[in-house]
């Protein structure tokens, strides 16, 4: 009755799957939602929250100094300082590869103050540990430089791009082998209730497929398909 | 004796390292018979079988659209659901990393069929639940979003590219840690036989290394080494 | 008293991680020290020693055929028959993707001479085979294709390029997950040290932010929290 | 009265921008219509005419040797041979910029049969003859290697991909110094008298804006503006 | 006396060439200040202002539609239309090459209002026309989309990375055939006098070099070199 | 009689176009001779001569540092100063493209000493008045960078890659609009020989082409058409 629509959106929206996310934006026009070249640090990590973004730009040399970080203003340091239980800290990182966007001490704090995970077009360092913390980091891989040698922090919770989509915090943000998709906030409970009845479909196909089912009449499903999965769902299953 | 000679060369290229068949091709002037950016979608995946091709170019918003898969004759269903077991499906994606090529479902009524793998020098996506059918699949990574996205499928059994290599129906496809070797369908016996033959040999010589034989005289082998080896095989070695 | 400074150096370097030094070396004004694109074949490898280079160009058909391993004096075979116990074989290979640099019989005969391991900025073969040796083989992936295809082996010991940074043998090669770091020889007993004072002293920070502590005052380190700390180590901590 | 439909469109597509159409295909939805990487081989060149299709594969050293060119079915002989007056020969070149597509002998045999003009997005060699002949040209560049090095010539007349889009035998082909527009077959008489109408408007608006109007209210047209513009039309400005 | 000092800056800064300014930074320790793949669009071209940013992050179908240019407050029109004589309009577009951040109109309206140049690390639409504008526009070359294709303008006067480098408003933006600088606000007079100066004496160096000197003394110039160059500025060469 | 025979080639070589030489190293089976990425810095450029090699790796920071050109000793300065009249400097910049690898002044120097030109995988900076000169420069572009941002030099006349291709000091390099090819050396004499020959009866069967020919039985030539030639180089044609 009185619970928490965002909370029930999250909730949902843990259980369904990436890809199925993707193909319910698909089907709304919105064709590239799901970024590219950012997968899991860990496989089988899974990733849902909302986002709160980090904006990166070219560092130069005389700002981007390690002296900076002992400014508790610093971008990147209040972004981790001020994340809310439940968000993704979504890093804009322009795609480079040459250093690193976030480190262990940092993704632990993250941890420590409940944020939901980590999402960067970038890379990470201190990966092993990271790992170990248990924390949903998606990434494009690892490097051990600190993100002075690349990035210059810049704003927090303006829209970004990172893996190619567009980002504004508070927009869903869902991960996992297959990658990350982003669902913009005002979508978001309609795409989460339809990918969920396709998943609990697909699941039904699925099943029918191992079986023997040819693919015509079944994958994508004729009305009797649809009508025997109705009779199915009626009966419990 | 009125063994299938065709099974007879599936059955000893299973044997083989990927490595070996790809230097074999080399000796023979075909110096790029491995696909580039292809790998396994779970290390120690080992992939062997005859190409069925399947040809995709750009997607047109217009023409991609999820309905096209209601209709049976749509190539990437056609595909699936007329391979022979054996058959690897050979995927040519150009390369693109903005969409999967193929899902579970598809990938499952795959190895109903019999197939003996996939490659895609494209994305797949439910990548988790792909791992876990066993079906050997070699690509460049996973993605969440619906081949209609980046991708229109054309034709099917006509010549590709896949990875930077040709591929046509009937050439065969290896696979393993290392990645894919295409060998061409007209010299696949006698790549294969000797493949067979220097695996045999090099599993020889690489004791030998590990055992402290030094470079010049063991790897590449002198006729001493030669003469050595091949009294260990009539030994029974 | 009389141990030898190289080899104490090598057993410091050993238990720092690769981000610290990447750290240490960015506060001297060498931003630039950590490869791109290079990683460790299998996660949770470790490397350090001392680099010994071996260059590679592109490979001309007339040139690279398969005979030329005959020649003890070929480059590639010479490096790996001359490399010393605690020594890194650095293979320049220009990034290159469409070829192997190495295979496991070389990597066999390396382990049995003592090698620390191997660095490439191109691939490897025989990459199930590397791995099971358990040499720290740190590379942008695997490729079945022999380097006679792609490379042409042409000199050892001199400075090269690999993931993008400069490498002379004798400098300092340390690897983990988070890449490979290169330590100028004439900085690495410095950097040495500083790393393993800033990885206690972080090892402290990360139990105390684990704990709760926020990042203000603690990461980077108030006076406050390092006079805590020193205490802490004079208490054995 | 008896004008030949087709004609009248082209005649009609000579006169509009690139830019304009593709904007005007934009508005229909199809958002991605423009050729990436692919411009005039000599600036101010412009393009205008009806695709037909050549596909190439990657080589494969056996089958792409120079005497295959004595065959007069080798299909990229064929395509040029059988080009009609007014068509486009449109090559899928894969992108690959590592030999040529194209030489001056075949772009004067196609300039002598009539063809409107050439798209790859390969490479063109004996680029200083071919800009002296006056033939449309769209490619990625030029280069001296035959296309043998790495073009297996396959298909002619089937759906093929070039620049990332779809293009099928029947689009019309626009390019510029923009690049290339593929406007499918089946839309191409509407969006060419939309684009007319808009470089008309255009016109007019850049015309404004040249002596001092804001942007606001001027472009896009207010109402006021657009009825200016057909006062203008109807006093025959 | 009353000379508006930034004024000066700028009319010295269009007296020195690129390659110089970008050393004089390199000197005080700047080493990445010059954009990378960003050229004049006809050359030849030469560019000096200061900076005012515009930032684009990837589009999204739902929002990114033609509608959008109707609204004044659009952040691409709001920048054009606010920027100021002297200014550069310095868009940030990701290096994206499928599709344009500029076309011709608005390019006439920077003109109109004074501007002193475009700088993207994008493509612009409409370049035959820009070119004949006038206008410096640099730039990673054409294509024909729309913005709204890849584009969502999203702030105005923001620190943006442009071409590999941070560029913020008010920077000091050189451009030539080699390219373009950004000299960072605090540094331009400083940067500009020492660049004067040096091009000055690279000038006479460049003489002497015509003239048959060898490198060594006169490129980079010993202490009599200098005083002969001295002598000669006394002498009023 | 006593002519220089490898000025001979080098006259020869200096009338033949680059595409036909690298047809017939393709003849002899040397597929990749021409280089990726590497043209003309003026369209029109022809280049002929002998390689002389510079090797670049990456910079470190506190080598390359402005101070390092006042040793002669140098390898950039000491190339430039050793050339020979009719050597290319061809530089290996590992396809960098942050940075330059050459000045105005070097190339006057250069041009001064009788060089034939400069090939490198980098870019230029000056690149106007590079061009003003007139030395044949081929290269990937222009960046204002000095060289010691991306670049140590560091050896000279050692086997480098350039765009791709083995070069070697004394390997003829032949470019056009088309790019750049490498014949090795040994090679030079009769490849030059065959391409004269190749080119002419070029011209004789462009001509026929563009007199209305078809392709078969014109290009490649029947042996009517062969016969048909001789005949008319017998005129004196």
């Amino acid at each position: 009755m009185d619970m928490n629509p965002a909370q029930t959106i999250l909730d949902r929206a843990r259980a369904v799957t990436v890809a199925t996310v993707t193909t319910r934006l698909f089907a709304r026009g919105i064709r590239h939602s799901a970024m590219t070249g950012v997968g899991p640090l860990l496989p089988g990590m899974r990733l849902c929250g909302l986002a709160k973004t980090l904006r990166y730009v070219p560092a130069r040399e005389d700002l981007d100094v390690l002296e900076v970080f002992h400014d508790p203003e610093h971008p990147q340091r209040k972004a981790v300082e001020t994340i809310l239980p439940g968000q993704v800290l979504v890093m804009d990182a322009r795609g480079d590869s040459s250093a690193a966007t976030l480190g262990s001490i940092l993704a632990t704090r993250l941890g420590v103050r409940g944020a939901a995970g980590v999402v960067t077009d970038g890379l990470v360092r201190d990966a092993q540990r990271i790992r170990a913390l248990g924390l949903p980091v998606f990434c494009r891989g690892a490097h051990p430089a600190t993100n002075l040698t690349a990035h210059h922090a810049v704003d927090i919770d303006v829209p970004v791009g990172c893996g190619g989509v567009l980002v504004m915090s508070g927009d869903l943000i869902l991960g996992d082998d297959d990658g990350v998709v982003v669902v913009p906030a005002s979508m978001a409970a309609e795409v989460v209730a339809e990918a969920q009845a396709q998943d609990r479909l697909e699941a039904y196909l699925a099943r029918r497929i191992a079986e023997g089912a040819p693919l015509p009449g079944t994958y994508p499903p004729s009305p009797q398909t649809l009508e025997a999965y109705r009779r199915e769902v009626e009966r419990g299953g």
